[in-house]
């Protein structure tokens, strides 16, 4: 059974400011089985990828790379926002329409040479993703894919991942 | 196989403020067997208990309750810091050392009557858990169960837990 991904996703105006669409993700996550075959698709990338590590941004990006990572039994990677993290950190800054956001990332979480699918809910304009990929870089690992719930084509964000195998299972 | 997690966890002093030990999970995360299995334990309980639907407060929460909806192939509810669900919430306020913290939910999120398990990674005072099961008994549904990768028993959480069925996987 193939379930239609868009029916489950909520589409919700003015959130979180007037003018956006936000695409909300929960109605799906509530229906376990539609929730789970989702993931399988995701995982099944990251296997085709050859993926030895999942990573994921905070917060929504653990939602699915999670259980892929579970699927795949291999490792999860948490990027998470600064001061989260305990340990010696590596950061990247990507800007936003208004400021900056920083990402932050083990500086021993990745090997040299390791192969890495980094999976997060939503692909926009592509800004927290190029940060990702660039934490990815610094430690010497290697992108080999990144996978996507939704992508939001008007966006472009694919364009400024061009130089990477990118998979989205749903777009609008 | 069974692994012995705590060889996993790294436990790092004076973070995220002086004279706090912190249990730090990112190792146990990139040793994809032992997250596995742990996952799976949590699992085991949660299914034992009849859950029909798992919830995880952000964003740790999710890391170890989203592969377990997956297995169980039932829902996954987050709960979240206030303004980041996009329809209709409820909230919960709980006392921190300084100051306070708000829990949100979405109020279509959890059905009468239904039986849920919470997943967290670390039981500390149960502050964060009291504020999920008040959500959750709002919104009329049943807290069948509580489960944690962690416990740190000297901060007493299971006492103000006491009318739950609780379980966590190591205990400092």
């Amino acid at each position: 059974m193939s379930y239609d991904y868009k029916k489950y996703i909520a589409s919700v105006e003015d959130f979180p400011k007037k003018g956006i669409l936000f695409r909300d993700i929960t109605p799906l996550l509530q229906e376990g089985e539609v929730y789970r075959q989702a993931c399988q698709e995701l995982g099944d990338f990251a296997k085709k990828v050859g993926a030895e590590v999942i990573l994921g941004p905070e917060s929504r990006g653990f939602i699915f790379g999670c259980p892929v990572a579970n699927d795949l039994k291999i490792g999860f990677v948490p990027i998470r926002k600064p001061n989260k993290l305990p340990r010696e950190t590596i950061e990247a800054t990507y800007e936003l329409e208004y400021g900056k956001n920083i990402l932050s990332i083990h500086k021993d979480s990745i090997k040299k040479g390791q192969k890495v699918c980094i999976i997060d809910d939503l692909l926009a304009t592509g800004g927290t993703m190029k940060a990702a990929i660039d934490l990815v870089e610094q430690l010497g690992g290697i992108v080999a894919g990144i996978a996507f719930l939704i992508e939001l084509k008007d966006l472009k964000g694919r364009e400024v991942l061009k130089n990477y195998c990118v998979k989205s299972l749903i777009e609008y």
